[in-house]
């Protein structure tokens, strides 16, 4: 399903180069006559035409009508103009989505209440409209493009890393997410939008790029593709909620590992401009009167909080940082149980609706308002749940007493006869689960929104406590500080969703969606508290799904880890490399293809002199090959010789094989990625990921002397820091006490390198590499090719300790 | 000043390198030892010392301590504890400053307040008191560091850039920068500390890191410097208005070309955390009740605007775009007159202390309140600007009439004769110079808070026009908006720095320092409007000081320029390269490092293979050079023949010097960074940002053909953009309309080019890397050395270009 090395070193891009080349040599040649016409003064004799004759000034409106033509082309390709149009396309889309499923909500809920008195009938609507909704979502994504289900983060995250995903970035990947992604919003399921609209504003910008690539050759280029991806990125998370900032932020932290600062202001342009359009769209559609924020907040401003509730702000951030990777957790326990080969799985993966529809069974007919789902708040639509979350009341004191006015919403989480803490915390527990849950559903779903209303819900529970601890508030200074549970319960929502992303950005899109900034510190405090605990206990969630999914990945390298430059690229790369040689003959080239699925191949000189002349495409080979023994080749033969074909043929096959390969007539990439034996592990993996690299040929003295790929390098890393996907947390340290047992220490370097290097330069040995060499690898020549034991032992250290990390418990 | 190439490949890290590669390894002897000894279970047997003997105890005791100490040695060497000290540093330094200069100005105004009816003495007073602080921060900082004299952003930019720029980042400049900084902002002069208080972090954190390094090896690794001083410069920004999520991205924007999104969490985390206490600090020295923004603005929350204001805010925009790059072009216009060799300048330069002292001078009769002063609101200091400008009261409607209570110091914007306009006005157009030059004194001072006044007054400004047009507000859909003039103030500020820095994160700065985030979306339009215009004008601040310092930069490549990828390393690339090869004499070697400065030199097999084996550093070769002919080896000699010592010493050294290197006793980088012709520019030119490079080997399979340093790199993209430092700009375009005569078009190409990549496979000609050509370079067989002239065609194009680009207008 994957396929490497797109943006490698132009070895696949080379046909896109090549034509886009031609392209632009095309308008080179046109633009300056283009550009010398419009120089000519016509603008001023065109004044004059209405007093010439007719003729004339019908070539003239032709010539006019021909400039304004190609002033428009050549302005077309505009980078300003492709950030403009995608802004409005994305909040057309946004907009348009969030009033049909609106809409929906709207007529589920009218339908709910029209049937009130009538449980039987009620019941069946309640769980009856998500359940239709739901298999039509998944049933259109099976049926449009499969690639439209789930968030899309992931995967794109894996595209930007310089992967190909095939059919991810299509037109009916855009429709499918499009409409499946209504319906499921529609339904009123615990299901997001924020990443499958990262992945929709993704495929707009691609499309849009290619419609662009009419008018610009830059948009071909494959490097353009990464920033306008980036692009495509930040605008999808801005237009999402109407926060650009917070969009762009969130976008970079959830996609890139390298970020060049171009596209942030590019990110920023494209987004503020999708942003404005969004909310004016709905000023215009009278849902608010003016450009304010989504769910506005109206917390007072003089005292916001006091110094001494910063404690309870910790807790939040801690609590949330473990609830982040439970929730991680829980949900990767349920893909991989579905995962799982059994009877039911199987019977699962045949009759595909079936598992969708059972999820939204059991959670619809548990919120059923008049069943369970009074106890829970279970009549509130996710953005309902927001809002009332955020309102600025304390409920704890409201309860019991007549409702005061203006609560709306709210009054569903005030039961007559349960606390407001139990029906909290029962909310807490089944929309916990069921988020996990429904978000493996196979419809387009984000997990963004469902667990920034856990995180609102748990910070609204301890705000309450809060109240109810301190009735009257907080007294410093002589003034009296009350309470604002709301206030709690947007940073409980910022804390759990930096800590299930692993984000901090969280906290600005915060900021946006309240409209209230007057948090900021103990919000900050939170986010960062939260992450700390979570990336110290599990990957992100983007990242679990990565994993899961089996996409190709490159793990982060922590700080601070001396290995990382002690480790070489020779410790690590593979010595066996397949290659071929300016001699080799069609034969060869035809089993070198057969026995090996690399995406480019490394051509040398000589099978002797081993160097390096660049690299192949497999498909260009695949090319030369297949014409080598085509019919059109064949008849040059067999124009000569007619009967007893079959056996001829086979024999000139034969022969025509056997002969040298012309290399003259393929493209070759000149400058495929090179590194030298003695680049340092922190060296190769700042460039694979800042240049996208899926693979680099290790040279030595010109001559080619083995490969990386992306996946010795993740062996690589992931036995350096001794943990999958995870970033090296703050807290590891901590971890590694606990199970260092388990983990193996690097062995004691051999004295004699200690000696020698400590030693004055008159003491030096002949070696000239050694002054260099790293302690934990002996004295070595650099030709030499065939790795003695002590030096394969960094490499098996490291597989040991990726073994080792395979067992190391995941909470 | 400048030395190239620190982190370029461990050249000069060479040493470094060697070393820490011996500390760790010493590391890693002991450490298995010591934690096996951490596993011993001593706990349990530490109970049972006290029944012990008490030698036993004394031993277990030490013991004890001995673990307790290397348990911290160990844990000290955490990036956390690095992240929270330099947190801890950053906010006491800042607050105290702040402290220390809040108190300095209130006894300015004591003073001035005291002598009250004596005109005279009030005008000695006023001129004096800042006359003093400022020339003692110029003596100071001349006396013990002049490279603490200005922002720091640049120079920061420089060394981020890979550049190392001498004594930029010892304690001693920290000191004068620190105690300069203080008195200048102590003296009421529009200067900054935004700009000084970036280096001043960065300093901080370089000598911190070097005290970590006693605890983790992993600090003195040259590529974990950038880290540091990235992480450094966001501490700086966000502790020094206590603004972190404005303070991380304003240093990204600023500083970097690409950004490690590792760094964003560590400076969220140091930057919040300095911020934190920073705050802290004045809630417990009652400055503020409780942690609450800086600048708080208290804007009605429900209706912040209308969407029929927006005109007005874009057209802040708009004018602040052109503001700010006539802002930079007047500060480097007066730069470049004081550089300028006349007698006057070079009087001035004699006499280092009457620049700043004349500038003092004329800036505080301006501003004296009782003279010109009292119309343009002299008497207000730099913050007590801030804040009343921000004020929620419209002053056109309270001007003439008693003023409301609440007022405070935005009574000094109300003169009793003169309208408020004019006021403003004045202000304005006084504070613009005035910023201009005061930024140019040789005292540690930035530009950010005058610009950022200047901005208020501006936003302000045409608030009250508007307020003035629509006096009683706008009537939209039944409801009648009131105008906020200082929600115009808020705006014109963000608008105006960030035209001025060419930066978009001014906007989160804002609403972190004001605490409000209401007015987001039309900030945003404000904002990136005038960052279109100010960077297609003029280059940022930060840029167009480095220009005019002289400093190495790397321009930014534009988006959507095919040239960027069809001009290629050997367009650019020196061809005549110094090399050493290992059959080099001592003599030659001599000769080479006399007549060039290269910081490091190629090594190559032989003459006539020319094979790159690697690179030494120029240090290292004069060391050997020196060694070779050295006393010590002399004397091996001289036991032998003693008389006649002069003549045989002579003779000695001419035949040592003949001798061939000892290159095996030198350490030789054996990987440096290398390029092959074929490389585009662009990717050229993302690897140099990306890593930081001064210079690259260009070879052709292992063939040393030429080098590309940064100048060669820098004309090149200078000539592809046509425009100096700054970005391409999204209005460019437009320019290129105006000027397009005068900047040359790329020639078209040779139409045999066309033809042959248009043509089928079996048409292509034999050149197997024809296939991958440009369409600007003609067909070449790639390991010849010597260009043709149509090879150096693409140069000349490029060197043509960028002289023209010098003959473009700066406004």
């Amino acid at each position: 399903r994957t396929r490497h090395g797109r943006r490698g070193h132009g070895q696949n891009g080379c046909h896109s180069r090549h034509q886009h080349g031609y392209h632009s040599r095309q308008r080179n040649r046109h633009q300056p006559n283009m550009e010398a016409e419009a120089d000519e003064p016509d603008e001023q004799t065109a004044d004059l035409t209405s007093s010439m004759k007719k003729k004339r000034s019908y070539s003239k409106c032709r010539d006019c009508i021909a400039r304004v033509q190609r002033f428009l082309v050549t302005r077309l390709g505009e980078d300003w103009i492709f950030l403009v149009l995608l802004g409005i396309t994305m909040a057309l889309v946004s907009w348009t989505m969030d009033y049909a499923s609106a809409k929906s909500l709207q007529a589920y809920k009218w339908i709910y209440g029209e049937l009130r008195g009538n449980i039987p009938l009620q019941y069946l609507a309640w769980v009856s409209y998500p359940l239709i909704f739901i298999l039509f979502s998944s049933l259109f994504c099976h049926l449009v493009a499969p690639q439209a289900i789930g968030s899309g983060i992931p995967e794109l995250k894996t595209i930007l890393r310089g992967v190909v995903l095939k059919e991810y970035l299509t037109l009916k990947a855009f429709v499918a997410k499009v409409i499946g992604l209504t319906a499921a919003l529609g339904s009123g399921m615990p299901v997001g939008k924020e990443g499958p609209f990262v992945h929709i504003a993704s495929i707009c910008a691609a499309v849009l790029s290619r419609f662009m690539s009419c008018f610009s050759g830059a948009y071909q280029n494959p490097y353009c593709y990464t920033d306008i991806l980036t692009v495509g990125c930040a605008v999808g998370v801005g237009c999402c909620f109407g926060t650009p900032l917070g969009g762009v932020l969130f976008s970079i932290e959830v996609t890139s590992t390298y970020f060049a600062v171009r596209n942030y202001w590019r990110g920023y342009f494209a987004a503020t401009f999708s942003a404005f359009i969004f909310r004016v769209l709905s000023v215009f559609n009278k849902d608010a009167v003016t450009i304010t924020a989504l769910f506005r907040t109206n917390f007072r401003m003089d005292f916001p909080f006091d110094l001494q509730e910063l404690p309870a702000f910790a807790i939040i951030g801690i609590s949330c940082g473990f609830l982040g990777a439970f929730f991680v957790y829980l949900n990767r326990q349920v893909v991989l149980f579905m995962r799982r080969p059994n009877a039911m799985t199987r019977f699962l993966t045949k009759h595909r609706l079936i598992f969708p529809a059972v999820v939204t069974l059991v959670i619809a007919t548990l919120t059923f308002p008049p069943g369970f789902g009074q106890f829970m708040a279970g009549e509130l639509m996710p953005r309902e749940c927001i809002n009332s979350l955020f309102d600025n009341f304390t409920w704890t004191k409201i309860s019991g007493s007549p409702p005061p006015g203006g609560l709306g919403l709210s009054a569903a989480w005030l039961h007559p006869d349960v606390s407001v803490f139990l029906v909290l915390l029962l909310f807490l527990i089944m929309k916990f689960w069921m988020s996990a849950v429904a978000t493996t559903m196979p419809i387009p779903s984000g997990a963004f929104m469902p667990v920034f209303i856990l995180g609102a819900a748990f910070g609204r529970l301890v705000g309450e406590i809060m109240a109810t601890l301190f009735p009257h508030g907080i007294v410093f200074d002589g003034i009296l500080y009350r309470i604002i549970p709301g206030g709690y319960a947007v940073i409980g929502a910022a804390a759990l969703t930096g800590a299930v992303t692993h984000t901090v950005s969280t906290a600005v899109i915060c900021f946006e969606l309240t409209g209230q900034i007057s948090h900021i510190l103990p919000m900050m405090v939170a986010v960062i508290l939260a992450n700390m605990v979570a990336q110290g206990l599990q990957p992100s969630l983007y990242d679990s799904i990565i994993q899961v999914k089996k996409l190709p990945y490159l793990p982060e390298l922590g700080f601070g880890h001396m290995s990382q430059y002690n480790i070489f690229v020779e410790d690590i790369m593979v010595r066996k490399v397949k290659f071929i040689s300016s001699q080799s003959t069609y034969r060869e080239v035809q089993l070198l293809l057969d026995s090996s699925s690399l995406s480019s191949i490394p051509l040398v000189d000589s099978k002797d002199s081993m160097i390096l002349l660049g690299s192949i495409d497999r498909l260009e080979l695949l090319a030369l090959c297949d014409w080598w023994v085509s019919p059109e080749r064949r008849l040059l033969m067999q124009v000569r010789t007619v009967r007893d074909c079959t056996i001829i043929i086979k024999a000139w096959e034969e022969a025509e094989m056997d002969k040298p390969m012309e290399i003259d007539e393929i493209r070759v990439d000149p400058s495929p990625f090179q590194l030298v034996e003695r680049t340092s592990l922190h060296k190769t993996h700042t460039l694979f990921s800042l240049l996208g690299l899926s693979h680099a040929y290790v040279t030595s003295i010109g001559k080619l002397v083995g490969v990386v790929a992306l996946k010795e390098l993740q062996k690589a890393i992931e036995g350096s820091t001794r943990s999958g996907v995870r970033l090296r947390p703050p807290l590891a340290s901590f971890r590694d006490i606990i199970n260092h047992n388990s983990v193996p220490k690097p062995p004691p370097s051999s004295p004699t390198a200690v000696s020698s290097s400590t030693s004055s330069p008159s003491a030096r040995t002949a070696s000239h590499n050694l002054t260099l060499l790293p302690p934990a690898t002996p004295p070595q020549v650099p030709s030499s090719f065939t790795p003695s034991s002590s030096n394969l032992r960094p490499l098996q250290r490291l597989l040991e300790g990726e073994e080792d990390s395979d067992d190391e418990p995941m909470v």
